[in-house]
């Protein structure tokens, strides 16, 4: 091992401070990894679970120092099921890996968070992205979950069948549970059909209202659209300058509907309606590969635009989800609050769910922008558990959202760390994520 | 309180001999429920709760005595959001009152056990249905709870908001806890819009292997279908007797179509040729509401039919849920081994799931034919998880499953013992149900 390589594991994606490990290993089988924690809980020495290192939120880093297990080596598909349309894989697999590997079975996985992230990762962190509006996110996606526990024993949770009454959902515990409980060495995962058509659209509206109205009355009627995300006026300009878009200088809407030829084009039809009564501009759709590809593209980097819209500059990334009915609400005031804070925010959002990010873009040489942003991000926490909603959609808590727990959960953030330490005694999986500090 | 009002909470609507409690509260609030816990909890005493007593596997019986929490009472719809497309209710409302009172707001509570259950009881034992290959189980459904833990502590689960990243999914841990780690006072679910047109469709197949075949490539397809449920030809026959059907003797098919008028005919029509491939015969197709009700009042019929079918029977329902690909192998087998038991066991499944019942019919005056009922119902557990599935799709552990726990689940069935016991210390929760026998 090197001294890069404990840099390498002590580095986050976004504006944590680095904290490396004492060592990384890098297992290869479920076995490995259970020897692995058998001994760190011999001598009582915290264990940090590894992916691809694209968690906003701090989970890999290492405040306390131990072993980092290192899982991008276990990137084994290891069956895939087409009469059941299912798959299990190895955790480091990424979702590009598998989704190349799915190309010719008429099969795909379709939860979408940008980054290219491991599956394990995303499970730990009950991901989500782009396509959750329909296909749900990772908690609607794993079956079945091998789980090495904080003793080194290993489970099995979950089955091959489509759902099953057997007793507490172990899977849905361990998802998003961010390697607080275990570490994942292996998922099942289910697939989907791949649609035999996709259109995509996209068009401005003159107000942000106008667009969450479009959204709401897009799914309540029941369209299929399989993407709906928004890109706020200052998110359109940044995309403008780093991927030589030309987007008005207004709230967008982008879409993607899947299903048949015939479906399709009615959707984005019907979708053009929808947005005609709530003040849009500009209506384009196509059923065009080549154009889809560069909205997502677009889209996928926008948080790269984002951050080549201030140079030298640093993001904090908030990540609330409210219920839609208090959506342009909770945008409206959150971009009041960014506008008088001085701070650069531009925002983007999986706006069929509810959820939204701003990143927050401040000097790193000057602590207080990073005080100001810390405050609105925490404003913004906070209004999203006042609008029924919560403090974080996709990102996990990690431990930069953990602050925040208590507000949105109240006591049963408590019932959480009496699990953690039911779970793990000596505090030794993952430790300062998640769960209340141990007395 | 009367005899009466103990004998009947101490009953159940299988095959379990009565467990009465020893006093039977009627809460009306969560205030309520959390000061009858403390009390109970004060003088280490069992809480069992009730919903509508429609559950299968003995949940709500009490073999320990104690103080059986009817929640029946707690039968308000306390918020119907049409915007975010989800409902507030106490535990007690039934799914039923709960579409009556939808009619008009073109939205719906899709998951649909056959029994008209309360939604606190389908939440606790992660019911589903004939809906859930289109809508989900109860897991899918519930975005949020209020829980009275152990100690007579509330707490709230779960938020408005469509997808949370923040920890543990207390919800999805409590959906299917049978009770044992608290009591469900509030549920928070996702409502579904009522679809423009729903058609119903029906088929005999020649053998089992045909009609799974079609059900698989149905699925496959990514025809929306909504409801397939697989009427095995003993069933059929019961159901000729009970209701004035007339099924050939052989397995048929029930399905649901929802969708556009111009999608359910088109749906309806392509599932024709895909069982026409598989040896459909009579396939017949309806968009009239009349025989659409007529079919599903007779599938709804199906238990009391079976049970009809044999005098004085009582029934021993199983329940398993297997991977669809070993779906057609699991009912080979599991008819074969009825027949050459003896007991009559008709079968009823929701076969899109891949879960299906056979109703063991036995004389209750006969122990040889409940231990060879029993040793019946044992092979079939452990033939679904050999092939890769669970002993319960639905109806969930109670004291009826619960000797196959480990058979499923290994040492992770003693993950759950541990956290029932972190969140339980004094076992007073619905004791002797789901978790392994405590040391």
């Amino acid at each position: 091992m090197t001294k890069s390589d404990l840099a390498l594991h002590g580095h986050s994606e976004s504006h944590f401070a680095p904290m490396p490990p004492d060592a990384v290993a890098y297992a290869t089988s479920t076995e490995e990894v259970s020897q692995i924690v058998k001994i760190c809980a011999a001598h009582n020495c915290p264990i940090i679970p590894w992916g691809t290192g694209t968690s906003l939120e701090g989970h890999s880093i290492a405040p306390r120092g131990g072993i980092t297990i290192d899982l991008s080596r276990m990137d084994k598909i290891l069956a895939v099921n087409t009469a059941d349309m299912d798959v299990q894989v190895q955790p480091g697999v990424t979702r590009e890996a598998l989704n190349t590997h799915l190309r010719d079975t008429g099969l795909f996985f379709p939860v979408d968070p940008g980054a290219n992230a491991s599956l394990g990762g995303m499970t730990a962190t009950r991901a989500s992205g782009t396509t959750s509006v329909r296909y749900g996110t990772m908690a609607d996606n794993v079956m079945g979950l091998t789980v090495v526990l904080a003793s080194g024993e290993i489970i099995h949770t979950g089955t091959r069948a489509r759902k099953s009454s057997a007793g507490y959902d172990l899977t849905a515990l361990m998802v998003g549970s961010e390697g607080t409980l275990g570490i994942i060495t292996e998922v099942t995962l289910k697939l989907q059909g791949q649609p035999q058509a996709i259109s995509s659209a996209i068009c401005a509206f003159e107000t942000i209202e106008g667009a969450v109205n479009a959204v709401i009355e897009t799914i309540q009627m029941g369209i299929q659209v399989a993407r709906i995300e928004l890109v706020d006026n200052d998110a359109a300009l940044a995309v403008n300058a780093y991927s030589g878009a030309s987007f008005a200088d207004a709230p967008h809407l982008l879409l993607e509907f899947h299903g048949t030829d015939a479906s399709v084009a009615e959707d984005a039809a019907t979708f053009g309606e929808i947005a005609a009564e709530h003040g849009s501009q500009g209506f384009e759709w196509s059923a065009k590969l080549e154009d889809r590809n560069r909205l997502w593209k677009m889209r996928h980097e926008a948080y790269y635009a984002m951050l080549a819209s201030r140079k030298g500059a640093l993001a904090i990334v908030t990540d609330v989800c409210v219920p839609i009915s208090r959506l342009a609400e909770a945008l409206l005031e959150t971009k009041a609050d960014i506008a008088a804070s001085g701070i650069p925010g531009p925002i983007v959002g999986h706006v069929g769910d509810g959820n939204f990010h701003s990143a927050l873009l401040i000097d790193p040489d000057n602590p207080e922008e990073r005080e100001i942003a810390n405050a609105l991000a925490a404003r913004m926490a906070k209004r999203a558990v006042a609008l029924g909603g919560t403090i974080t959609g996709e990102h996990g808590v990690g431990m930069g959202k953990r602050s925040y727990m208590e507000a949105e959960h109240g006591s049963a953030w408590s019932v959480m760390g009496a699990i953690k330490t039911a779970l793990d005694p000596q505090n030794i999986m993952n430790p300062d994520k998640l769960v209340p500090p141990r007395n």
